[in-house]
């Protein structure tokens, strides 16, 4: 390849075909990189507090792609910058993704995160509160490092965009949370709440941004901006909808979290909304919403126990200490008791194989995934629509590679 | 008053006799500024969500004080400089301040601030979590506005104190975690502990770095800004001594907070270590702290609940439906499912009575009443240190008010 400007036509027929080896190359060496800013960043700090700096690195060092600073770096790369003048931004968009990864698990109560116990579940939730913390503060420490290293006016317009972004997440999270809080799952245009939602709560802080960055940071031209940002913008759209089709499978083999999460959840996904707008019959869509009303049962240790008392009750009437009507006595206490649990009114199995049956039943994964094709199309001509500002070489194939490769997994 | 330099000698002795007035007085036309600001900055961003708008309003519309904005702006103000120059920053300040408030609430599982429920009580804790972040991200835009209002160098200058803050802060957090985790109690200077602790937890967030934003502001002379730093430490210690006594007092008119509850949380206070470090018998020393190594109870609903099922048992006991064996039985294996829980080895009354018994044999809160008075006369002669930098007036009748204003809430 002599001439850098050439080769990725707008259909994307010539973008390398192991893309999943041009990602994964890319990602390995930025990941080292990154880690080795982050630990550099937080060696130049003095917390005082070494179990407070091993934690924040807790989450970091977890095996993980690193599409994000990746992205960061290969946009920057690709515009004819360093890798040097994004390391630290990108740095911050793996801290700040981190950060938001405690939030989400808090909020979740989750106990997995990439195959591991979450924070709160190994060190309780105040610590893994003041953890994410201390990586916000960490972040927004190395970014006023970037005045040095970019001068001021570039400086600014990133700490601005990582600002920005911040106040566009907690909004596209607080939509999720009013829909949750009011059950909310009917809408005018289903698809258009949904891709909204993805964009203010996911695709603008782990692909936008990242594209942003390295567009101040290589002085890009407007226009290859704005196509960046709709690249970004399709790529973050396709990722999530991938995402929730993952955790629709049976095979959990690379996959760090729990199955069918999203189903006990009630997380607001295309599929699951896809199949309650294409169900016809009003009976079947309530008794949906019903299910969805109810919330996930909390761990089911005392329910068990609870299950002893009532074996100990049983075995008692059989024994003869107790007559029947004390054992029918007996055991509607022990049902109030457990009622009367915070954890009442929660989804059951059952419920969740109906939502599950529904899918099915209305191809949904099958449409959840053609959108996704059309994002990842829709991706890769805005790509191709800046392809004559961006340099040949891995950092652009990085780029061109990606599209195809966030739905890749679905394979 | 003409002279605008005089009136307040390094005694302290003429300062105004009512000093809490005068607090009052000024905190309540401040409050009033600063509310108006952080509307003007919620309403300057649009996160097009108006329950994340009214959350965030949330708890700083609650009646409070306004202390750590109101240092800020009488700082400036006495410096010679004007309200308008740090109200954004005052704003920020005070933004900080209620979202740590949320983390603290939501780590403490609390039931009540400032006499209403918590957010995370109220709305649960996604949100709760969410709107912290929702304030965090609209103090760091909100300061970004200071580069036009106080130029690039003050403005820079007040973000990496914010910044350093954050991270000080988080620090200290960090180390009281870890004292809670490992059941820390006995060091060898505990005052010199405790003093370190709480300047870095409380004392730099609410006192130092409104006063150093103000310095910055009003472009100090660096002898000022260092007296003025250690008065604020000081009245810092003093403060959070003084909200440690309250905890203990019987009367909890004015004091948002549950009564005796960082007895029940087992925090480290003065007082609490004091009594650690004074009882000679290590019996008694080793039963305080097995107590203190036991967690307070979660919500004993469910306690009350199996309380039915065991007065259920004795009725069908007395009723001749159960005999005594099979009486036995059952209550067994309730207590067995009470002690499944994950809230089993919690602190009882009796617990937190013997604790308060501890403190009282040994006169731990008249030691540290003592020693918050000590920081008091310390914070004093700091302030009368830079007496003739700060011009009189209600801004400095202020600052020499504070320290005893602090403690004051103890009589």
């Amino acid at each position: 390849m002599t001439d850098d400007r050439e080769g990725h036509p707008a259909t994307g027929a010539s973008a390398p075909h192991d893309g999943a080896a041009t990602i994964d190359r890319f990602c390995g060496a930025c990941q080292r990189t990154v880690l080795a800013e982050i630990r550099h960043i937080l060696g130049t700090q003095r917390s005082n507090h070494q179990e407070l700096d091993e934690l924040i690195l807790d989450y970091p060092l977890r095996a993980a792609k690193g599409l994000r600073p990746a992205l960061c770096i290969a946009t920057a790369r690709a515009l004819g910058s360093s890798e040097q003048a994004v390391i630290t931004s990108a740095a911050v968009v793996e801290l700040l993704h981190n950060a938001f990864l405690i939030h989400d698990d808090v909020e979740d109560e989750s106990q997995f995160r990439r195959g591991e116990l979450t924070l709160q579940r190994a060190h309780g939730l105040p610590i893994a509160v003041n953890v994410a913390d201390g990586m916000f503060a960490l972040a927004l420490m190395a970014l006023l490092d970037n005045l040095e290293l970019l001068g001021l006016r570039a400086a600014l317009a990133i700490f601005r965009q990582i600002v920005d972004m911040l106040w566009t997440t907690v909004g596209g999270q607080a939509l999720e949370l009013g829909w949750i809080r009011a059950n909310t799952w009917q809408f005018a245009d289903y698809r258009a709440a949904y891709e909204d939602l993805v964009v203010r709560k996911t695709a603008v802080y782990s692909f936008v941004v990242p594209t942003q960055i390295a567009c101040v940071a290589a002085s890009a031209a407007p226009e290859h901006a704005e196509a960046l940002a709709a690249f970004a913008r399709h790529v973050g759209v396709a990722f999530q909808i991938a995402d929730d089709l993952l955790n629709l499978r049976d095979d959990t083999a690379g996959y760090g979290k729990e199955l069918l999460g999203d189903l006990w959840e009630g997380k607001r996904t295309l599929i699951l909304l896809h199949a309650l707008h294409t169900e016809r019959d009003p009976e079947i869509v309530r008794e949906a919403l019903a299910i969805l009303g109810r919330r996930r049962p909390a761990s089911d240790e005392l329910r068990s126990e609870l299950a002893e008392v009532a074996a100990v009750v049983d075995d008692l009437h059989a024994s003869g200490h107790l007559d029947g009507v004390g054992r029918t006595t007996v055991l509607a206490a022990l049902r109030r008791a457990w009622r009367a649990r915070p954890e009442r009114d929660v989804k059951t199995p059952a419920d969740v194989r109906a939502l599950a049956d529904l899918i099915e039943r209305h191809g949904s994964t099958e449409f959840a995934s053609s959108v996704a094709r059309d994002h990842v199309r829709a991706a890769e001509q805005a790509l191709a629509s800046c392809h004559r500002g961006l340099a040949s070489g891995d950092a652009r194939d990085f780029l061109f590679a990606l599209p195809a490769y966030v739905v890749e997994r679905l394979r």
